[in-house]
């Protein structure tokens, strides 16, 4: 091949290079970002888990004094 | 320059490439695979908020049925 | 004794019998309203009890379906 | 009338008088016991009554802190 074939050859190859390169930083930056908002999905779903667990353990107390309510109900009734 | 210097450009530059190229099929492999599991979290999630939402109505309902127990035992004694 | 003074004696005891009975009069006619009032008073009282054994009734009920929507939200909780 | 048919009217009035005054006896120690049963009765009424209201505020504060945790849950569903 003549020099500047080749010339043109590597011209293009490096042109070639740097969108490659280029599409691989904004893919780079990209998958960053999703690594972000799928952590940062995950803390608030923990948290959410979190408060949620609070309330089922609330109502856990919630339903055991209604339950003790109902016995006492029970034996003032028997009582009478 | 000479031709073999360019031979030896050109073929450094393909190898490059190709490496980049490689490193991009990856790079939007992941890309696809995080964006296949951010979908499922948010859908999980909607079906998550959705059956919250019947836990919510149905509490809402029971609290509505205790006041109303709860009106009923103040017209009872009331009355008495 | 005189003739006289039994006629007196005899008027006596007729005023004082005509007056022990008017007041046995007065107490049988306080006893049936006693026992009237108190016959009433465990009528109510029996229908009283019936209408809070009812809401007793509810109220179980209503304790038994919070514990089934905590269960509901427990295994919410778990599966996610 | 002669002083022997006196004497037996006298006699017969005593009788009769005794017996009335039995009888009011017996009528007043039931009238006493009714009354002792009534006052008995409206006093464990009235504390039942008590008991019963003590239970019915205890319930009010059950409904309003399941009614807290109903909108604790509503908010944090909004706010995810």
């Amino acid at each position: 091949e003549s020099a500047n074939e080749f010339k043109f050859q590597k011209d293009a190859l490096t042109q070639k290079l740097k969108e490659t390169e280029s599409r691989n930083q904004t893919l780079e930056a990209q998958l960053n970002d999703l690594e972000l908002r799928l952590e940062s999905s995950q803390l608030e779903r923990e948290a959410y888990r979190k408060s949620l667990r609070s309330l089922l353990e609330l109502l856990d107390s919630k339903i055991f004094e209604l339950t003790e309510l109902r016995d006492t109900l029970a034996k003032l009734m028997e009582g009478s």
